[in-house]
């Protein structure tokens, strides 16, 4: 089964249009033909079965035959992680992370961090083509932050917030079901001073993920993996 | 910490050598000098602290300061998974699998495969490199399998046999600490008809990942580490 990705503005039922690469990847690539059957998603929650009723190469247009809503996950998973130097093993700590569910991603400039820029376009698209890939109806949001301050910031009131600590032993969490977690990874480079001193004033649970050191996109795999499995 | 990887015929206490990408590694990228502390690996268990003591380019010689073995895991895991079509993610599988600390690495071909070959070469580059960045002291060994039947039959009888399967329920699966594993990931494309069969005739325990499709790499790395965690 192909999933292909329709913006929500595109979604005007019972029509529903795929547009540039989206409508070249079903018609060129695939060679999805009028007649056929389609699955798209908007992103939000929505896996819609069309048919294919017109086919204008830059844009496809399908007709609703069914549609489903899955509810989002009780627990909204944003993974947190610095700037990866390498920009491939950024843009697969993305994909792993949609792979696996989460909610939200939140990169962020370190403060030891080689680093200073990413090309959002690019992991956004890594987080589109990990949802259809994975078969997911929800397509997690990419945001840039200059800080780790700014991040708990953003997210620190409404959201629990849990730090990826290898030196530290693992007590056992207690996560309630209805929480919001932010699951913050260390960047490459560790915490700088000032973005220990936050712990302070936020009080992250800690979280242990063994003793041995791993790089940045393994440890946030892992993390991601293991709160999911928590449930 | 640098560490760098010595052959085990190189090492003749107190004198180790490094040699050809080792000694260009520590000699010219990472410029270590005569009198430096350099840390190396046998990659069999043992973490030697050395002195350099002469530097010859293509060779390097060291001189034992101290000398710590660290026991192997008491549960081994053996990573057993199919060829993946694009070789980076075969690469970052296995460079994964060494982070997280795996005994051993078999790819089979799985008769959906769509490839054949594998550069074994560069998989045990990835390997060694994984070592080293995550400062263990064990070299996974790789192994290629034309198929999982003969992956079976050399591992079947010394290894218990764990296969991650999407469909199937969780059970809580119980594993003696002294056990052998051999976690199995289903290949692209999926298992044959005859590949299922197998089943019958080995009757592997079988573990769920969750109900959603996870490529084949990402399947390999949470496997590993929900396996890694369960002790």
């Amino acid at each position: 089964m192909d999933l292909f990705y329709v913006h929500p503005s595109d979604v005007q039922l019972p029509y529903l249009t795929l547009r540039d690469q989206e409508a070249r990847h079903a018609g060129k690539v695939m060679r999805y033909r009028v007649g056929d059957t389609v699955y798209a998603t908007d992103g939000k929650g929505y896996l819609f079965k069309t048919k294919l009723i017109e086919n204008r190469r830059q844009e496809i247009l399908l007709e609703l035959l069914d549609k489903k809503f899955e509810e989002p996950p009780e627990i909204k998973m944003t993974l947190c992680l610095g700037i990866i130097k390498k920009k491939d093993r950024l843009e697969f700590a993305v994909e792993k992370a949609v792979e696996l569910g989460v909610h939200k991603i939140v990169v962020f400039k370190g403060e030891h961090s080689q680093k200073e820029k990413v090309r959002e376009g690019r992991l956004a698209m890594s987080a589109l083509a990990a949802m259809k890939q994975s078969l997911r109806v929800y397509l997690p949001q990419i945001l840039i932050f200059s800080s780790l301050e700014r991040v708990y910031e953003e997210f620190g009131n409404e959201c629990t917030i849990v730090l990826a600590d290898e030196t530290s032993k693992n007590e056992k969490l207690h996560i309630e079901e209805t929480e919001n977690l932010l699951l913050v990874i260390g960047p490459e480079g560790g915490f700088s001073q000032n973005e220990k001193n936050l712990r302070e004033r936020w009080k992250p649970l800690i979280y242990s993920l063994g003793e041995k050191r791993l790089r940045s996109e393994t440890a946030a795999i892992v993390m991601v993996d293991r709160f999911r499995n928590m449930k």
